[in-house]
């Protein structure tokens, strides 16, 4: 089985199909969040560290960051939110960008081994993203899509996986460090992209043997009760092989999914994960909000496959 | 793709792996439920009926009927309960008992065509059960044990269900009339029991062309959050080839994680019973209640597969 190995500097989280389930918090994005992109343009980070804290606090085993807001000068605040989370959080991170400098920014400063998000098949981000991803030893999220698009055929999207893996070899980087994102279409408007998805995340486990992740709320889109069709379609996912996803942590229905998921794989050895966290919470609330634990009990937390890294981060 | 068609007197419920899943009302069963045991051994069937009614108000496509009372005469108060809730609503049932002359007494009565639970690969049982489902021309729950008990090997299984199947067959019953119960293990005893349970669904789906139905709670036996492990476990086992289930309707996130499921299956062409159900039902309450509607609106809705009869039923 492949691992995963991303981490920060005291922390390594290992995305595999016989690991528990991996939630990358989603939260840290100016898209669609405009106080928080006027905050990030205007230097003052705080809401980014509450929800650095929160996700961590709410279950996120790992974090996405992207800073693209219109104008601002991305790779510098990128930078800048990297080293802050960093130093308030241990959990390893995302850098996630559409341009190239910023990533580049990004990993310059990152501390341990992070998570590209992301290369997608397209000649001129293959050439220019792995080189970087090699250069500082990063694993690398790479999305089944190309100058044609996004195929809603999954043997395209499949083909499009293949060969970003092997142009990543042809860089020096390991299967295993590249994390396929075979791209979920919103189901309101295709009705078999959720067999579509499952399709293809069986091909990428057996066939090409990688890890996977996914933007999870975007099977959603324009339905409504969208944490419960998230919810059904991660863990349906997972089932099929999806090993980690960018997502909300929260939506404690949706967390909570996804561990259930971890205790139908036989990812949470006597339950114990889930009675911890469980046997004492209040039923699910009205508004979908987390029980929260204090920040604190959790960063020191070790679950299942992610532990304390012992040996120093690579370079 | 094998269908299975149940029927009451006015309405058809298909199950199969291109339909959308089968809820099959666990409720009106009186082991453990000692107020209900009293009622009925004594004559009173009014919590049958109220049982009955929210049950299919709540979205359950059929109701399963258990009499199984110390004591008392079985034959005839099943008789009785299925006389009453076929006056009552227009799903169709499933006679439960494991003592044949229940069974019998029951076939006897209902009108349309039931599902007989059920059969085990038990030689005695064999030869009892499957004459009068063929008598009846019922469709029966095979349940994959026998004389040595449940395996904890799920290929074991197997062999238990391909036998029923094939001695079924001896007797004139079509496969497509044999529902397997792969027989769930609680979770928390046994680490493996989702994965054993997902491949034993997969072999039965592609192997046996069976469809298939479970009793959705054990999964969850000694666990906190118990509704939040059936629900994962329903729509992972549903992805593996799940096609019904016997389940507990009053629970909202189950119900409405079958329906996401539905969904992620292509099995609800538009959304448009996701859409029709949740568009403006209030967030999931803290008690787990669902948002009852009228039993009125219900009892005269048409599902996806679940269509309701122009010809008269079987004999």
């Amino acid at each position: 089985m492949t691992d995963t190995v991303i981490s920060s500097q005291t922390r390594e989280v290992v995305i595999g199909l016989e690991r528990p389930f991996v939630m990358i918090g989603e939260r840290i994005n100016p898209t669609g969040r405009k106080i928080l992109a006027a905050e990030m343009a205007a230097g003052n980070f705080s809401r980014v560290e509450s929800d650095a804290l929160a996700q961590v606090a709410a279950g996120a085993h790992m974090l996405d960051l992207n800073a693209g807001i219109p104008l601002a000068d991305e790779p510098a605040i990128l930078a800048k939110a990297i080293q802050l989370v960093q130093s308030i959080t241990d959990v390893p991170l995302s850098i996630d960008s559409s341009i190239v400098k910023a990533l580049e920014a990004g990993l310059a400063v990152y501390k341990g081994k992070p998570l590209v998000n992301s290369v997608t098949g397209e000649e001129e981000r293959l050439e220019t993203v792995l080189p970087l991803v090699k250069k500082y030893g990063a694993a690398v999220v790479a999305i089944s899509n190309d100058e044609t698009g996004i195929s809603e055929n999954p043997d395209v999207r499949f083909e499009v996986a293949k060969k970003i893996v092997q142009r990543a070899a042809d860089h020096g980087i390991h299967h295993s460090d590249v994390v396929v994102d075979p791209l979920v279409m919103p189901i309101g408007a295709i009705n078999h992209a959720g067999r579509q998805v499952m399709h293809l995340l069986q091909r990428l486990k057996n066939e090409l043997k990688v890890n996977t992740t996914c933007g999870a709320s975007n099977i959603s889109f324009g339905l409504p009760a969208r944490e419960a069709i998230n919810a059904t379609y991660l863990t349906m996912a997972i089932g099929a092989g999806l090993t980690s996803a960018i997502m909300n942590p929260m939506h404690l229905e949706i967390v909570r999914s996804c561990m259930a998921a971890d205790v139908m794989m036989g990812h949470d050895p006597h339950c114990e994960r889930w009675i911890k966290r469980f046997r004492e919470a209040p039923p699910l609330q009205a508004s979908g909000a987390p029980a929260e634990a204090p920040p604190g009990a959790v960063r020191g937390r070790r679950e299942g496959g992610h532990r304390r890294r012992s040996q120093s981060p690579p370079a």
